[in-house]
Parts: C-alpha cells; structure tokens; sequence
C-alpha cells in the first residue's frame, strides 16, 4: 500500500502532463497525452460558430503553463539587427485588433477513414477535427510592417517564410515549430492574426493562451499556439512537423520508401465536407417520407463552397444541399464593427439564437458567392438537405453520402483508396 | 451550271465567315463555323511553349477583321465621367510592356469523355484544348490605375467587377462578352495584361489581333479576344456566355430544370492532367521492357502541381511522373527582362532547342515549388514517366491512366459519370 499508484505518479512534478487543463466533458477524447479530442459530430452542424468548450483540441506536447501578464513574443530573423520583443499587452494596445472569422481543420481529419482501407499512422480521428471561431488580435502583417517587414524590403532580404515557435515542448526541450511563406503574412489579403481572443473570450489554455497564430485558409498544424518566437526566414521551418510529417504522398509510397523532401509542406486545405447528421447507422422509420441531413463544407485558400451534392441511393441521384454562410462576418473586420457586434452579441440572451441566425445568410444564387472579394471565404458553409426516401428505403439503414465543390470548381474525390497515404492526411473523399 | 455552288455561296458578300483567316493544316479542327480547332495531342507534351501556329482555337463566332492602326480599346464605367479611349500605340507606349507565360484552357477539353457517358451540349474536344503562350502587353492593373481605378477608389464606387466585350460579334450584332472580379484585375498578383503579343509576334489573328486580354489562372471564355471595351462595373457581364453558360451542375440537373443563377460563373480552373504519348490504343511492342508516357498537368489560379501520378494497372501501382515546369519564365516579367529573353530566342537557330531545354526546371524536390511567391505558377507542368512493363501486359494495349495533384492538394476525381454536367465543362476526371 505504500508504492504510489499510476494515478500519483501521473501528477507527480516531472510529468510534464500535470498541469493540463480540465477539459468539457462532452469533448471525444483521441488521445490522452497529448491531449487530442474532437467536437461530437452531431453538434458541429448546429452551430455556424463552435462553442470554445467544445472545438477540437489538436495537442502534439504537453499545454505549457503560461501567464498573461508579461507575456512576450520574440520576433527576429532577416532583416533584423537583434531579436524584438513585444509584449502581449504591446499587441493589444499598439495595434489595431482585428477580428477574422475562420474554420481551422486538422490535417488528420476523417483519418478513420484511411485506416479502414489501410492501416495508417496517427491519430484515429473521425470527422470532428474541424471547427469555426471568431478569433481577434493584432494583424500579422501589421506586426510585421512595424517591424520593417514588408513587400519591397522582404524582397530585397530575400525573405520568403515566416517561421512560428511554440512555448510546448517535448522531452528534450525541442519545440512545436512550424512556417507559412511570407507572402500569406504580409498580403492585405491574407488576414493572418496574432490572436489573443477566441469567440471574445482570451484565449482557453488548450487554444494557445495567451497568444496563438491563425492561418485563414491554412490546415491547423501551420497555426502554432502558444506562440513563443517568429521568424523571418529564407527557409522554412526545419521542425519535425514541418519537414517529415503533414506532407502528402502517393499511396504507392510506403514507410520504406518515403522521401519527405519530395512532397511540399502542406498550406492551403483542399476541399472538404462531411455528413454530422444523421448519424452513421441511423435507420429512417417505415413512415417517414424524407430524411433531413446536414453537414459541413470547407475549402482552403479562401475559396467558397459552392455546391453540396448529397445521394441516399449510392449516386444515382444527387440532391443539393441549402447552404448557411455567414460572409457578412467572415472577413477580417478591425475594432469598430468588432464592437458593433459585441454590442448585438450582449442584447438580452433570449434574443441571442435569433440574432445569430439572422446572421447567416442562406446562399440561394450564385451571385451570394461570387459578390464576395476573391478568395476569402475563410469559414465554412453548414448545410442541409431534405431528402425525400423511396418507399423501398424506408425503414432500413440509409447510407447517406456528401461532396462539396468550391469556387475553383475542385471537388473532393470519390474514393478513400484512390488517395491513402502512408501518413493519412488530407482525407477529404466523399464521406459515406 | 449558272447556279452557285455552295462554296461559292460562302464566299459571297454577306457570309460572316468570308474573312476567316488561314489555319495551320495540322490543327485538329472541331468545328468550321465558327472556327475551333485542336492542336494534336501529341505535340502538346513536347514544347513547353506551344507554336502559335498549332495553338488551339476557340472561336464562338466569326473572326473580325481588324487594323492595328488606330486601334483603339474604350475603358468606361463607375467612376468615369465618360468613356476613355486608349490607341493599340497607347498601350505600346504609355505603359511597361510586361510578359507573361501562361496556360490557357478552355472550359470544355476533354468534353469528349463526358460524351461518352451521356451526351452533353457543346463542341466534342478531345485533350488538345490547352495551351501555353508567353503574352506581352500592358498591365491591366496599370491601365486601370492611370484610368483611376485602384483598391481604394474601386471600394468606394462598389465596383466589383471588369467586363471585357470582343469585336466578335453575332448577326444581331451581340458582341461576345464575360467579366472577371475586379480584385483579380487590379491585384498586383493577379497578372493580367492586355495583350498585342503571342510568343514574340503580334497575336495572329485566331487569337484576338490586334489585342485581347490574357488572365492567367482563370478559364479560357474569359479572356476575351479582339477586345473592345473594358467596363468597370458592380454587376458580372450579362452576356450569354457568363450568366448562362460556362456554369457546372450537379449530374441530377439536367436542361428541364437547370436554372443558371445557381451556380457561379467559372473562373479558376480546378486541377487537370491528361495524356499526351503514347495516344490512344497504343501497343507495347512483346520485348518492351518499360513505356515511356508523357502529358501536360496544370490547375487554376496559379497552384502549382506538385505531382502527377501514372498508372498502368489501373490503379495498383502509381508512378510518379518527373515534372518539366518552367518556373524562371512563368511569372510576370517587365521589359527588361523579356528583351533579354528576346535576345537569348534570337541566337543561331541550331542552339535553341537547347537553349528551351536549359531554362526548363526539373522540379526533384518540394522546395522547387514551395519557393514560388504563392499563387503564382500560371503555366503547365510538362511530365514524363518511365513505367516498368510487366511480362503479363507486354504485347498488349496499355490502359494508361494519370492524375495531378496541385498546391493546395486538391486532386483530380476518378470518374466521369460522378462530374458529368450537361453543359459538359471542366471535365477533369483521371484521364484514361
Ligand atoms: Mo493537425
Ligand atoms: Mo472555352
């Protein structure tokens, strides 16, 4: 009785794991420690934003413990005589804070799916690594204009990727680090932000409190929390998960014969869309003459969902989706209209599901898409379908399949075989 | 033998087609009248830049006939007063020549495999549709800047949108038209010119003489020939060709029920591949021990492709195909730089084979992409696989089948049925 338990030993002082955060219950745990966990499917669709308590938590090391107060992030690289300091509280006054309304997806979404046509390696995840949030901060290419980085001076330093260093670390105090090229940082376009608000609230611990970077349009893995260093670069960030892993290969390429150099690091997401409602094995009762499902559609780059095309009969017919945008609030918006919205956030609660549904913008035209600037559409598209089920169907387990189309007119590919990795990323087949 | 023949009824005054230029015999040609043509798939994969002369035509109506002389483009809409007339001499003149190398497609290559599942409305293209040129002209961005129109000033006159009507022209006199977004146009990335040259010509008279607009990453029907007018506007083109067609649909819509309001007009392409050599049918010889296959891969929006994937087990194995671009030369450049690359075209004729071969990058590593300035990779990759024959399948009809991918990973779908649309556009299943 005297030896400790596993559970003492856990939260003894050199587990690295003893000071996690508690975490929402409702969360589905993948992974313990690191602490990964998705958002239970069934809620994602009903909600255009995803509660803090519930997105997706994606950790690859253990969540540092870190105050607010006298945080600083470190910016150095090309260009600079030494590193520069800023403090949290720098970026909060001496910058414009700018709010950007953004769906952030692990690149080992849907991975399930890999690992029923062949085993891969990583997380086992299903199709809740998604979430959408309105994340508020200072402007990166703000940041980096104060800081003498920008178009013709980046040029002439030769400057091409601005690398992120995060404050988790592993074993041997090697940092989560990853980069985006330079050109997302600094175009007027991009809306990369040093965020220290997610949904108006700081930051919680498990999102990078106090400070993370948010990459519209980029997979999650670019978007380091935590953010410690940021570095202006020829190269980019020589990390692990930069170099030899989130890269995506044939699937003739095998763990013998992987050559990581021969893939690019992945950025832009390709597009995406999932089925949340139904769930997979719900039976349509035998009087029931139309089944309601809904979903989510994403693509990266800023390119919108335009089409969702969903079949309860294996493709024969296809059915388009009704599509909820919000474009009204997914571009960047500085601090006056973010008050604005704070202020119809803050009416009387009982309003506050209507407000929000006012909101969206049910795509009916064309003209509802392509109206908006190019390339930023930053968040996704909830949809629903209300599908009417021949008699033959009623009363048996439907398969329900989605495919969503984006404003490149890309779609997302037919079988999950067709593009098995050894990694297992990127799995954005027809979800079935 | 008094009566005319029908040939002579061609030639008679009131036939628009009786000022049609003269053609390259080995043009593919699709339809007479009007006149469109594909260059032979089998040239394509050997030049990065294609021969103006074989260079495939897509006209919707007759060619007109017009000077280079006193011509003149007329620029209108929000925020000018009146039209602005600007002389071909103007352009030439008042403006930095600037080059670019692009590949042009149009919205219906490869129409000829959706055809084969179900008929479809349009001209029956096989995989010769494409293209790719080096345009010299003025800057659109530039032109419209000296007219007044940049970011700021486009914001407050809501002008959202650039409308190119052609000298081409039905027999009501209904000139062809489309329109872009307006960001497209006066980014500094977007790279669109208006262009008097073809490959160091002026532009022959099949592609838009004396000047037509070039729009790199975007659909062929945009980039509107013979131009006439620009007009700045908060509206698309109303024209046929933008409001109803070149749109996709799901494969459940078909004539009945197909509202075109539903779906955005193209503008970025998605990623596509086809094969070049060996063509259709080909026999690999019994002591063939390995084929070689080549082909053209490119996607939309400048994405550059990262890898093309080549089978010929249907899809047991993958080959990676090694990737030709071209990456020095693809980027806009000013007139400098292309009076050097005039120079280097104009050394003894017996070099220049070489010459072309040398500036062409073979793309080994990821960083040979990664390190393009984003969106910025306007032309094709060129590839070529070297793929084992296995002793079953020598001495037998090859099924040869490839797929790209592009920057974003967006990958090609499997099937044509799955992307089949009735007007039978952007067919860029695997082709097989
Ligand atoms: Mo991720
Ligand atoms: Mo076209």
């Amino acid at each position: 009785a005297d030896s400790p338990s596993v559970d003492d030993l856990r939260t003894t002082a050199d587990d690295p794991y003893r000071n996690e955060p508690s975490r929402h219950p409702a969360l589905n745990v993948v992974s313990e420690r690191p602490f990964n966990a998705e958002t239970p499917v069934a809620l994602l669709a009903d909600h255009f934003i995803t509660p803090n308590e519930v997105f997706f938590v994606r950790n690859h090391l253990p969540v540092p413990t870190l105050e607010g107060d006298g945080y600083e992030v470190q910016i150095s690289g090309l260009g600079f005589q030494g590193p520069l300091n800023l403090s949290l509280n720098d970026l909060k006054t001496k910058f414009q804070k700018h709010t950007v309304t953004t769906t952030i997806q692990c690149a080992g979404n849907r991975r399930h799916a890999f690992n029923q046509v062949k085993s891969v390696k990583g997380l086992n995840w299903g199709n809740g690594a998604i979430g959408t949030a309105e994340w508020s901060g200072a402007s990166l290419r703000d940041v980096l204009s104060y800081c003498g980085v920008y178009d013709e001076r980046a040029r002439l330093l030769k400057a091409k990727h601005v690398q992120f260093e995060g404050w988790d670390e592993d074993l041997s105090g090697c940092p989560y680090g990853a980069s985006i090229p330079l050109e997302k940082a600094i175009s007027e376009h991009g809306d990369v932000i040093l965020a220290y608000e997610m949904n108006g609230q700081p930051l919680p611990r498990d999102h990078g409190f106090p400070l993370r970077v948010i990459i519209p349009g980029v997979v999650g893995a670019r978007q380091v929390k935590w953010l410690r260093k940021v570095i202006i670069s020829e190269e980019e960030s020589q990390s692990f998960w930069q170099q030899n892993d989130y890269r995506v290969f044939s699937p003739s390429v095998d763990w013998d014969r992987v050559d990581w150099r021969k893939a690019p690091a992945i950025q832009e997401y390709p597009v995406q869309s999932a089925v949340c409602d139904p769930m997979d094995g719900s039976i349509v009762p035998p009087d029931q003459e139309d089944v309601t499902v809904k979903g989510y559609a994403w693509s990266g780059g800023g390119r919108a969902i335009i089409r969702v095309d969903v079949t309860i009969d294996g493709g024969v017919t296809w059915h388009e989706a009704n599509l909820r945008c919000r474009d009204k609030r997914c571009h960047l918006r500085t601090d006056s209209s973010y008050e604005d919205a704070s202020k119809a956030a803050s009416e009387p609660a009982g309003d506050e599901e209507d407000d929000d549904e006012d909101d969206e913008v049910l795509a009916q035209e064309a003209s509802d898409f392509t109206t908006r600037p190019v390339d930023k559409a930053w968040a996704w598209a909830l949809w629903e379908a209300h599908i009417p089920v021949p008699q033959e169907l009623r009363g048996r387990e439907l398969e329900i399949c989605c495919r969503a189309v984006d404003a490149s007119y890309n779609v997302q590919p037919e079988s999950v075989s067709a593009i098995w990795n050894l990694r297992g990323c990127l799995c954005n087949a027809w979800d079935r």
